[in-house]
């Protein structure tokens, strides 16, 4: 008897429903920004098709879960330790169950990890058009082939330290070949729940997409403990709209955020306008006949924001620290000395990153209510 | 790269949960009934100005917290270990005090507590009009002053070990005179965390009020555990309106149902109303092709229900017992052996007495969807 | 300064809070009856080798994160959607990778799912010793053949309403002759979120082992709402030892008693034990001067206990009903009327079944402490 | 009835303690450093003696369940607005009826608020012998007879908009003179809800003791959301034992620590033993053959560590914020490049401050595990 009557069981065990973790249950949460959908993406996934432990029918069920508008299947392409039950030879497979369970309410991008030693070490081309021609021994020769396709290619865990014994990035020179010959282009600056400073740095120096996956072959439920309020790294991809087409248009041109383990990940162009989303002022107002300026902080995302104060003015309830909870308000107490129409409150987002320990400025322009 | 470092996770996100117990927090909720008001009543409270802990303004506090309609604060007219220290002459005094904190948004009931050995033992007068002149040595002298006054008397903890060694409560000769005498009205079923059968039997037997209060000396939170979901017991008067002449109208004609411990305690002229206000059908409709009903209760209050079926139909998931959660749903399914378009559903219902171990019968007539 | 800025202090700890549904996780736990351990089975699973969603490892990890002892993965040998990806012609596959998973941590069972249309619908084999030799058309034959490989049978889900409209399990004249015959020995009295009175009368008219199994497709943790506390269907299966043989011997000689949605069923050989070594005494003791003895009632299962007191004694909080929360404790106070040393306490258990609408009494001799 | 049977609440509700706010429930926690007890001291209340809402009773119980160590009811001198109804001319009474509550079980400090118009504002006198005694007019006479009494005194809520309409702590030439005369001996730098930048400059500029209480009035519980996870202000004295004389040395020779939102105020000799109290290494271990070496952080307090990566070494999880949970444990992955058998991780804590907006480095010695 399969799935007859799923419903049922939240009702039999309703006062076990004490804890909601967010307001919007599991759904992960971040706002728009001016002219572009900020897309949330994991780009990296595997299924019984490669190595993964699960049918790619739970990877879409995971991911509308968690609110993702895209996803990508991408099965190792040398590497089919399943291969004597499920030797299939169409590596697209994966790909096309996946969408037909999507239905139209997630986008799945076709994807495929390229898996070789270092270098190049592994390497993920996605928006392809036919994952079986990349089965090429010759490992530029891969590269082309995605390239002809269209793909967008990135390289995967660099930190990897079965690849890298000492965790840390380093490109090498067939790199730097893909990376002139327009074959590379972003970098998982973030895999599974490792991050990578030296990573962020290539990226930043080499001009590459910056990309945060989860690389995820069990269960998302159980690696990145959602039911206690853990999520997956996700890559924020500004569009202009939610199409395969303008998805890859965003991350060739590196629109992305990387959202992993509380920390915001991204260049200034991208960062800046997606913080001004996040944190706004609610409110403002002076009490009673004080020069005290109770403002309101709201938090319009699932980050938990670590604001350090560096303004003129010192607060009445924090000394230059101020948390602002996820989808949460914080009131911070300013004291102007005397009563103004409009200042601003400056503050280090100690929570987000544009280069290694580098952490950009945030100015909220207060404006008191009448 | 997989399940490098899994145990991390449950350290980066300890601090996501959140829990609320009720959806409208610490508020007591019960619907009203047909022609009446479910006024939430809690008429024995103690302030320092006899020996209670707290200044009146902390009563008023709490009780609005929790929702209630009205409260009394009943000091002990001839117990009062403070006196040392406020020997204020006016036992008006803790009541005017409330009054004043209360400001319109909770009934204050003027009241006092007759404190006498067994018999009586302690009594509540409340809708008196002067405290002072309660002060009298001869019991039945006070109950006539009371009567005088207007007041609705009604015995305190008649249960109390105390005054009563194994518990039980026994009317005396004395109190059969008061009762004769119509100088007293009700009785305690109820006291703090006590509960009382042969109580709930005399009220039945003698044509009384059934009365819970909380006869609270601390804190209520503390007390009572309300943070963890706990809650004082309440008297829920049904009244005609929210004014002092309405509620001491259904005190006199014995329109209680005291709720304590999850439990709800009247008589059937009284609990039959509320709960078919409580539990009520959200939706009935047929599963697909087959002959079994989905039928959605749903609960409007603070009880959890307990519900024993006893109809004609067996469920498709539930053998007899059926809980409904506090201001939650549970679907019952049920096998009406080919489709109807209404049918009935009876049940015990385990946490509401008529009687000492007697439950009412709950009859929910269910119209099912087109 | 005096209740300054009161409504901060909310915004200032959103995120203090931790909540821990059970003291030991997700662990299901019920304690061993005297001469038998109580071993936690799910006998009838799904896999992508037949019509389920995941790996064989990913049942085994959810039945040690569930600490079940016994599973089996009881594909479908007849229905197998998967069959163009997974062509493996060896029905035993899924077992095999489920055992090497295990490693020792767990019994795997081998089963297979015999998928027919009603009479005699579905059953399930377990302890078979070669699946492709089920594989046979005549439905009678594959009976007999799993007879010869010593199988433990079963009838799923009777109560289905794609196979019996009304969901009213009815034994046919093929399951009399199958019974007759010695060729079906259980039948499921609960399947997934499911329950079925009427089965469980066909199971004691016809001297069936009482089963209940999951029949998990998807994710556990989904289907039940683990997070949230719920938990899937186990059959508890009382073995003198954790061994094939033993589990088999328990089945076999009905031994067993099926837990869901908080209902505990089974015959009152088995569940009288059961109930025994769940509730017991964990002290008692007279209050002061008093004739009222607090008795403390330990609950060492998973179980919510909900029991109904027909003693002799009235209490002195609670009416009749009494729960005692999971792995918890609940104080009932005992008006023994005068102090004794030792006397009993009498209970219908709300929450379990002999038959349908049938509860089991419970006798707790209570020793007062000297 | 008065609290016959408290204990019962917490069994008849115990499936609504799914919460746990802290592993050792709302007892604040803070370890001892070396050669000194961290006494927790909360040395500004008030009860109905004064303007509070409560008796002195509630007060200590409130402070044992808190596991304060030190506490004192300041009853303002010259602010009585119960006097009408509690006119007791010994000011010393609640101090009284405090010490019998306590019972030893903490440390009653006999304190009073002198209340004056700015300046002086209002100052506490702790550890006076007569409180009657301070019945003086003239400012400078009371703070002398408080010194002739032994008197350690602060100055409150130097920040209180009521007196200074911007909430910028300012010293006064009063202040200047009572300081140079030894009249005045600590600052409030933390007021309830209210934390004074300025006041803590003044502490360091004119060497007084770093102070911070909750001048409560109402209930602990409400003011600070203790159910929530909040907790009151709380001064940490590091005394050689706990006794009155140890205490006032302690506050004298100004050992405090403050603890407010989250935030620990001292000076760098109090605040640095205590921070390496706090967090300590748990363990260090490289992965496998790798050299990343997983370094579990443990914080044996109540506060939320924030702290910021200086050194030398990034990580394989983190950019430069790691948070350790309160209580919690957290695993940074440091990549050392080789494997070392002991390094230094550096951190700014940025939840501690020993001046405005200047927090302390906390340098942690990491011995690898062989």
């Amino acid at each position: 008897m399969k799935k007859l009557i799923l419903p049922l069981l939240l009702l039999i065990f309703p006062r076990l429903h004490a804890q909601e973790t967010h307001s919007h249950g599991r759904a992960i949460h971040f706002p728009d920004v001016p002219g572009y959908l900020s897309l949330k993406c994991d780009l990296h996934q595997h299924t019984v098709f490669s190595d993964g432990d699960v049918w790619p029918t739970i990877r879409v069920q995971e991911a509308i879960k968690d609110s993702l508008d895209v996803i990508s299947l991408t099965e190792h392409l040398e590497y089919q330790p399943h291969k004597a039950d499920i030797p299939h030879p169409d590596r697209n497979r994966s790909h096309e169950i996946a969408v037909k369970e999507a239905n139209g309410n997630l986008v799945v991008v076709r994807g495929s990890e390229i898996t070789r030693s270092m270098p190049p070490g592994h390497c993920n081309a996605i928006f392809i058009t036919d994952a079986n021609k990349l089965l090429i021994e010759d490992p530029l020769a891969v590269f082309r082939e995605a390239k002809k396709q269209g793909a967008f290619v990135f390289w995967n865990h660099p930190n990897w330290t079965a690849q890298a014994k000492d965790g840390v990035a380093r490109l090498t020179d067939m790199h730097k070949q893909l990376i002139a010959e327009n074959l590379l282009h972003g970098i998982e600056v973030v895999n599974d729940v490792t991050y990578s400073a030296e990573a962020l740095q290539i990226a930043l120096d080499h001009n590459l997409t910056i990309m945060g996956t989860s690389d995820i072959h069990g269960l998302v439920d159980w690696a990145y403990q959602v039911p206690e309020g853990g999520h997956r790294p996700i890559t924020l991809v500004f569009a202009t709209e939610k199409t395969e087409a303008a998805i890859k248009e965003g991350l060739v041109n590196r629109r992305t955020v990387v959202w992993y383990n509380n920390t915001l990940i991204g260049r200034e162009a991208q960062l800046m306008p997606l913080l001004n989303a996040c944190v706004t002022i609610k409110s403002a107002a002076y009490q009673d006949q004080s020069s005290v300026v109770t403002v309101t902080l709201e938090n319009h995302s699932d980050a938990e924001f670590i604001l350090s104060s560096f303004g003129d003015y010192t607060f009445h309830a924090h000394d230059d620290v101020v948390m602002v909870a996820p989808n949460g308000i914080t009131e911070v107490q300013v004291k102007t000395l005397e009563k103004m129409k409009s200042f601003d409150l400056k503050f280090s987002v100690l929570n987000a990153i544009t280069a290694p320990r580098t952490h950009p400025e945030l100015t909220l322009k207060v404006k008191v209510n009448e």
